[in-house]
């Protein structure tokens, strides 16, 4: 089978299966099947199959897939053969926090630029980095060559400081400001909505309803 | 139709489509379409009828749905009638964000109890809260009677905090913890994953491959 074209569904389950891949390869061991990832990835073993199936021929039948060279594969896939290069827009507590988020390196992103408007923060070293002003966001991205921005501004700013970025070439944006951003064709927009997520937990802990 | 189980794909988006229609109500708009909730959720309109059609009769053919009586069904299928009783767990730099996430309010969370392990931010009070001690964790949880438990503390502690936040009787937890948590049956846990969320913006920028 020739790869083709991935479902978005599948894709957002990949990050988690590289990382339950990692986790068997330190586990050391060297082979897994369907039904032991699909136990680390709280899953089902059909699901992860068919997720498996779009990225090519892979695994043996009664066998079972090659560690390794899945997490290879898997990190091709999501173009983390190199570290990204991200910046965070917005140095609060929350960009202060993502700064500092474990397993980042590990998980293939590296953050290159932290950018802030406040005149207070400017100037100042945080894990290494120091906070450049808002005013030079076009430069710094240009000169980082920055590929994913994670956004942490505050809502009404967020739309203004996106434009600023896909104008400079940022094609992908992670953004926690609680307003939907419009940006072009071309450019990818993950929404970080934990009020929402916490409303999915609020269903479960509705007694009239359960899951299909 | 009676309404029945609804697949957690589509409880997945409830948030999103309340989040829109309360953006229609606040813009006047008396009925909406299913074309039109589609553009502002960014799905398309036979995926709104579908996830619509799990939730029970709704809307007139050829007009569409009423906002208002929308609004309310939407929030009482996420047990949004009364404010959900929230309670952070780590009042590091992420769960002082958290605690003056916008927007907690409005779309249904009141943070009842802050918790942390050090003696220096005990006793200490953020909007309102005083920040308590987690020695105190399960008579907090029972005090404030919370439902909802938001895990900020580090990788290491969170398994111990989320057995005695369960033990407690807390069914849903957030677990912001880079740390895949184990927990029984009836208990609902969301992983917050900004690496895995970064790893999905790298796919796209991956020239190989085009979503089906």
């Amino acid at each position: 089978m020739t790869p083709g074209k991935i479902p978005p569904t599948t894709v957002q389950r990949l990050p988690l299966y590289l990382r339950c891949l990692v986790q068997a390869s330190a586990m050391h061991m060297p082979v897994v099947n369907s039904v032991q990832i699909a136990e680390m990835a709280g899953t089902n073993a059909a699901q992860v199959r068919k997720d498996f199936s779009y990225l090519g021929e892979f695994g043996t039948r009664g066998i079972g897939y090659e560690v390794d060279s899945l997490i290879t594969h898997l990190s091709k896939e999501l173009g983390l053969t190199e570290h990204r290069r991200v910046a965070i827009i917005g140095f609060g507590r929350l960009g202060s926090a993502l700064q500092s988020y474990p397993g980042f390196d590990e998980r293939g992103m590296k953050v290159v630029a932290v950018i802030d408007a406040d005149p207070a923060k400017i100037g100042t070293v945080s894990d290494g980095i120091t906070v450049e002003s808002a005013d030079d966001l076009e430069e710094i991205v240009k000169r980082e060559r920055v590929e994913i921005a994670i956004v942490t501004v505050p809502g009404k700013y967020a739309q203004g400081v996106a434009d600023r970025l896909v104008a400079s070439g940022v094609r992908a944006i992670m953004n926690f400001a609680p307003v939907q951003l419009v940006v072009p064709e071309g450019v990818e927009v993950r929404q970080a909505d934990v009020a929402g997520e916490l409303q999915v937990l609020s269903f479960h802990l509705n007694p009239r309803r359960t899951l299909a």
